[in-house]
């Protein structure tokens, strides 16, 4: 904390004081932040881990619990269409378009309790802080506890804030939930959402109304564990190209009987495969290319598969991210003209089936740079870093709103009970987020 | 056919003649063995394929077939202590050690005609033939159908055979059956076996007794299909060294949060190890190493695998063949070797389990080079293969009887209803087996 660096740069800056019942202090952040993520915890723990199911009853409670810790700090709230808790506080300029510090309260199936709920809590806290120092910020803020931005619930993430811009598919809204089997709809107007609305594809938010969208994360990878970053700033969310299913065909036969001049065997022709692709990655990283690869799926096929059998079959998911486009379509020829070559040589053929693309998003480099800086002045270094994890930011900013990410050091990844998010680290990543709306960079 | 060709050599040799009804045409064994293949169809087929079940109906039913057939033809026959077939030719010394011309008669479920079978009826026209054209051939030669030669009944292979040498472990015997789960020994007792000798490890023949165990058998690869070798001689039969289930553990994590430098990738780890092996076999190959490589199963774990999710963990089954002990072990350090290395480099463990080994069974120099120069004489070139499958042959060899194997060309492999021997190939085989009983290199 550095309170006295944010009185005295509100002091250097048009901001309107207002009396306040007190301007809290280190102490203050940190138990509202206790209290706030045990209190979540009773709430939706479920004996082995959190469980917030997208627009289902844990996601809801933990809405309500953040609206009332908000209006009994004065703040304004309300629900948007979609359903979304919005809480406000006013700027100078209330014509000018306005800041979101947005994340999410969903959890998968037995998460952890961090994964989106300490970007709403660090928005929260820096609306608190304005609020009770009587700072009147230059632009209004409002901070959005997006719904749904868990896939595990209905297969499909984003929820909350695709709706906002009209791209949530109705096919999407039939969507079975993966336990009850009724569709995304029924929860939806459950929750409040305006169904019809968001199923006809209105846009229930101009972008144009929106100056910036900022979130605060935990990282879900191990890269800050690692190299001892408690806070980083995001330099864009890595866009992938998918293949569900790439299926090897060779010819099966008898391990024993078949010299080697004569197999098709389909795992040694995928296991070459997958060799040739971990080397060019390898090459382009050393090159400074941003990529990762994963095939997360491997199997022969167990209705025929024999250890005395030579593979006739063999399938494999493929995924590639990164945060540049022309990265990703660069290695993709590789991907299928080293499938060719494989091929050829192997006398096997590699079906790849539907590609799939998400595209990356690019944050604004006007706000990576502001939040660079802060995080400079605040002692945390200058520490940038891609996502690999989507978030409801690429949305935003593919809908063409600035957006940036903070992230803050987490261990054990997410998505599971085990995250573990320091609270230092957590208040370290939360003065950013409330330094950067004291003067945006508009 | 080479009828002439046998009345010249019986003419050289000792033989004794005796008056036979008459000598059998190239168009009598022809007839024969049509007729012999097609009722064994009609016998047991089951609708999609052939199933003579080890010990069962499908095996018994063959056999009894072969039996009267062979009494049709004035031959001496009976059942072993091990439900075996037997049919004996008198030579001329009856007190000196018999030859055996081996094969069986069960199928795999849904099998082919001629695994296994196209042997036995191979046996029977030498022994048509001979006694056919009077000739008393200098050694007694017994045609046995071995019971049980397919393990994919009760899990184990080779019954028939190794009962005879007291290798059929009581706890074999207490394997169940695939469809009825009633143990091998049951079904044993209904055959007729004598299962209390078999269980006590009794030797039931003295492998002294027998001067040379000859089988003739299709090839279950494709080697002689791609050369044109419609018949080869086996030089040796593959062992192998397996390991039912290598398990890779690196680190499950997100795929796309955790760059390369931080992860335990379990496939690429797996593909990488795969790979180096395939470019070991492929060296030692080119070097003349007689060695094949199959990882039949490969599979990431269904429980916690996802197409974004970093693979944790993948498990492959491993199978080694050689000819050659030597070349086996020396393979097998590298498949060690190259697991620590690829352990060390990319940060995961390999677990082999349990390591299992059949020794390579070495087949008689003297009766191999016997049936090649048969084989050169016929016109069928000098043509010599190894056998990467397993057959009778080997419990014998390992036994200590000089065992010598002739292979007849097949197409698409055998243990499937698609199993295509030609029935030219087939009478180009049994004639090197006959023509090998006239002048036994003993």
């Amino acid at each position: 904390m550095h309170g006295d660096t944010n009185h005295g740069r509100a002091m250097n800056t048009p901001l309107k004081f207002r009396p306040a019942a007190r301007s809290p202090g280190e102490n203050d952040l940190r138990e509202i932040s206790e209290r706030f993520f045990s209190d979540l915890a009773d709430l939706t723990g479920d004996g082995v881990g959190i469980s917030r199911a997208t627009f289902g009853d844990g996601e809801t409670k933990a809405m309500n619990y953040v609206a009332r810790l908000a209006e009994a700090e004065g703040l304004g709230c309300w629900r948007d269409p979609a359903a979304n808790l919005v809480i406000e506080l006013p700027g100078l300029d209330t014509e000018a378009p306005y800041i979101i510090c947005g994340s999410h309260l969903d959890s998968v199936p037995q998460g952890g309790n961090y994964d989106g709920a300490a970007g709403v809590l660090a928005g929260l806290l820096a609306l608190i802080r304005l609020r009770r120092a009587g700072i009147v910020p230059p632009r209004t803020v409002r901070v959005m506890a997006l719904r749904g931005e868990e896939s595990a619930w209905f297969g499909v993430c984003y929820l909350g804030s695709s709706a906002l811009f009209g791209q949530l598919a109705s096919d999407d809204m039939a969507r079975p939930h993966r336990d009850t089997g009724k569709p995304l709809r029924h929860y939806m107007t459950e929750a409040g959402a305006a169904v019809d609305r968001i199923a006809a594809g209105d846009v229930l938010v101009d972008p144009k109304s929106v100056a910036a969208y900022l979130e605060l994360h935990i990282e879900q990878g191990p890269v800050m564990m690692a190299r001892g970053f408690p806070v980083a700033v995001v330099t864009g969310l890595r866009g992938n190209i998918r293949h569900q299913n790439v299926v090897c065909r060779g010819e099966a036969g008898h391990a024993g009987a078949v010299p080697r001049w004569l197999r098709k065997d389909a795992v040694l022709a995928a296991a070459d495969l997958l060799s040739r692709y971990d080397e060019h990655w390898r090459a382009l990283n050393e090159r400074g290319m941003d990529l990762v690869l994963t095939a997360g799926i491997i199997a022969t096929n167990p209705a025929e598969h024999a250890m005395s059998r030579i593979p006739g079959e063999c399938g494999f998911s493929l995924e590639v991210r990164s945060q540049s486009i022309d990265t990703l379509e660069t290695f993709y020829q590789l991907v299928r003209s080293e499938a060719d070559a494989v091929g050829r040589e192997r006398g096997v053929g590699f079906d790849f089936g539907l590609r799939s693309l998400t595209e990356p998003a690019v944050m604004d480099q006007r706000w990576v740079n502001h939040l660079l800086t802060i995080c400079d002045r605040l002692g945390l270094g200058r520490e940038a870093l891609p996502s690999g994890a989507g978030h409801d930011a690429a949305v935003f900013a593919n809908a063409g709103v600035p957006s940036a990410m903070i992230f803050v050091r987490n261990d054990h990844g997410s998505h599971n009970p085990e995250e573990a998010m320091d609270l230092d680290d957590f208040l370290k990543g939360a003065d950013v987020l409330f330094n950067a709306l004291l003067e945006p960079p508009l």
